[in-house]
């Protein structure tokens, strides 16, 4: 592609130096070759280009580049993840159902959609435009999938399941499987209680490699529009998110707990059930929700702690014998003893 | 249906009030519409109802109800999740194999069970009355699968299975991948040891989305009857665990690891290998067993502690700078340094 | 098997005894019958043997099995593990491809590898003479698999990966997943930036059940030859794994971290994004490193303290009732408060 038609397509960005450039693909800085297109961030990046065979950058306006073309950009991280897209376009099934997938007749897939081989979708199922369905994905009865989504390859969604526009299912990720519900019966053993509810995918949602959705025992568990979810995460029957929240991996929330908008799940961290964590809440790596978290708040630990709590806490732990130590020695001086 | 065939199929129960009352579903009071069914588990919810749409309820017995037609049980919770499964019969496929799976012609289905299109069952498998295995699904070779079992979408078993009655596997979970066991090679290398033995799941037990059970190296890796797995819980090889017993997400259990009945796993915990926990075990959320419980330990905490002595220890790790203060004021005190 | 002719297969053992011994397969000292092959590791195990059924062993040089025929091994588990595969070898598909499988006209399969029914492969893969692709796995488009390799039923390897020999994929893995990058676009919502790189895994890597290695930003995203990594493990988008490194169930690597040679990872830790861990180290069990380690490094804890700094202070936690009792007392008797 010319560097001018990547720019065009970049919103209109300015060219320094050779518009007509050909950039065949993107690169890091240390593996860019003469055809490939980098970026920097700032001078201090820039700075280091001296050797480097990148061919072309995207850069912000005003710093130098060597010499090279250069697409001007206000945010070029930003601008080089969308050239990265444009450069290299995922590859997908061609529209249309392959005849060996599986599609139930009362299906509805859009023209412009994609079914692969060995994909099953189930009765009743609608799939919006341009969205695809990649090999040996299977999705359930009933089961309504906006557009541009995209399935990948052996990922499952259960029945019922709503599914909004643009929203991406990475592989083996599994969404409406049963809640995790039992009542005792009567000789004491688990009866299961039926899981009745359905799961709901709001817009631009990405879901993780082999992470799992619980479908609500009643109503619906929620993942609000743009919230991202990373891979092998846990997230319980009737969970409700709000927009924008991110869940790093391994990331357990249990059932009925309710997160507001921009929440941010640091890795392998988690949140009790029935609780409430309000927009914007931060919950570091490993930390453990066990009470309602208030917007904003910042929490660490098991059970959690305020950050700066925490962070004093666990410095203090690292140097314990030392507190031990002193505390002995004041038990010598006084007489004491340390029994 | 009519409360009057619902009660009776509830074994017999009492409705108070219109008993030709028709119910289409259940609902949470939150949801519920007029022809829903709801429940109140005592008189504290049940003043809550005023102002409701909610048709009908299952309700302990002498509670108002304001004038609804009620099903009287002296367990309303559970018979509601009862009234839920006959309301909301799981959707499944017709019996028979349908024609786009792939059966080995040596495998034994019985005609009154179920096997979706592309699932998969291979040599010498035999799958017992009711049985369900849902699209995508992949039974290896010899696994026997025994009556009114769910296999749901794109879950996995490994050659050697023997499963119970009434067994659930949510989407996506593995049940049967080799244990994780080598040997250093002469080269100091790491020399996989062949795991030869199986994983036997006996009656009731249920698995969740995405967790994984390995088979043994020799013998069995064996989950007792009843006991429920959660999703994203990880079961290593030659575990063995004992009837009724619970593990919630995201758990891990280490091998040859012998764990009892009615043990209660909370989530995000685990166990090291080798060891036996005791009937009745509880190990809190995070916790991480090193060694052997007794029966009815409670504990928490990695490494794991008595339940009481881990909460007044992490009370006072919340305020350990306190204690440091405290500490250094004695040392002004007796004129010592805290150096 | 006779006993000599496995011995041979063992590289040109000795046997003591009945040369012609007939053994069915291994077991357990606890399960082996009269016709199983069992092993001894030392004299204390030996001394158990009386009463025992087990026909023949594997045992070290001049210890005394009880009269049994015995093949002499200078690494007895090792051996033991050996004959393991020799006698019980993992089933597998005729090699071909079945006619249910879906192989795009543009791959080429080695004529002695193996395709199982409802497995796809996509465009332009290549796979290598002796490999195993099981019923219901899904490889993507221009993926290389070389020789000898085992793809478990249902696992998942999306497009580009590269795959050396020998490697084996446990059952519901996903190799090749999107990493989890986001850009702030214009009106503060996550943009996601394409991950374009790829997932290389060198020779003899195994892969277990329901892990997930993601696809790299850019460049690749690597695991050393000789690296096993156990089940429902997380690595991230451009992480670099060396030789013979070891990672146990649901350990997290985060992005970019760099890890040496015969790292090991146990169970449940983790590794945050960008961090150098060096050869030969090793993080215990729930272990949280944030912060490079130097080869040879031991830690325990989140964050990450040196092993004798953590199991010290985790010691005097489970105690800290009994330090703030003494700091109590001593400020009893120096007329201190202890608010």
């Amino acid at each position: 592609m010319e560097l001018r038609e990547l720019a065009n397509a970049l919103g209109g960005l300015t060219v320094d130096g050779d518009e007509s450039f050909q950039v065949d693909g993107v690169a890091s800085l240390d593996d860019a070759g003469q055809s490939d297109l980098g970026f920097v961030r700032d001078d201090v990046v820039a700075a280091t280009l001296g050797g480097r065979a990148v061919g072309a950058l995207i850069a912000p306006h005003g710093i130098e580049v060597g010499g090279r073309p250069a697409i001007r950009s206000a945010n070029p991280s930003l601008d080089f993840a969308r050239a990265t897209g444009l450069l290299h376009p995922a590859p997908k099934p061609p529209r249309g159902i392959h005849p060996r997938a599986f599609v139930d007749p009362s299906a509805e897939i859009d023209p412009s959609a994609a079914v692969g081989p060995l994909a099953s979708v189930g009765a009743g199922c609608r799939i919006g435009p341009g969205s695809v369905v990649h090999p040996n994905v299977a999705v359930g009865e009933d089961v309504v999938i906006g557009a541009d989504c995209v399935l990948h390859l052996g990922c499952v969604v259960r029945e019922g399941t709503r599914i909004g526009d643009r929203v991406i299912l990475q592989p083996g990720c599994a969404i409406g499987g049963d809640g995790f519900g039992y009542e005792f019966d009567e000789k004491g053993e688990h009866a299961k209680v039926p899981q009745v509810g359905n799961v709901v995918l709001e817009d631009d949602v990405e879901v993780g490699a082999n992470s799992t959705i619980d479908r609500a025992r009643l109503g619906s568990t929620r993942i609000g529009r743009g919230s991202k979810v990373d891979n092998l995460v846990m997230i319980a029957h009737n969970v409700e998110v709000g927009a924008h929240s991110i869940f790093i991996s391994q990331v357990g929330i249990a059932g009925s707990t309710t997160i507001g908008e921009r929440v941010f799940f640091m890795a392998q961290s988690g949140a009790g059930g029935h609780l409430k964590i309000g927009d914007g809440a931060f919950v570091g790596a490993r930390g453990g929700v066990i009470e309602d978290l208030e917007a904003g708040s910042r929490v660490w630990g098991f059970p959690a702690l305020p950050e700066r709590t925490w962070h004093r806490s666990q410095a203090i732990f690292g140097r314990l014998t030392d507190l031990v130590r002193r505390v002995r020695r004041l038990e010598k001086q006084t007489g004491g003893n340390d029994s």
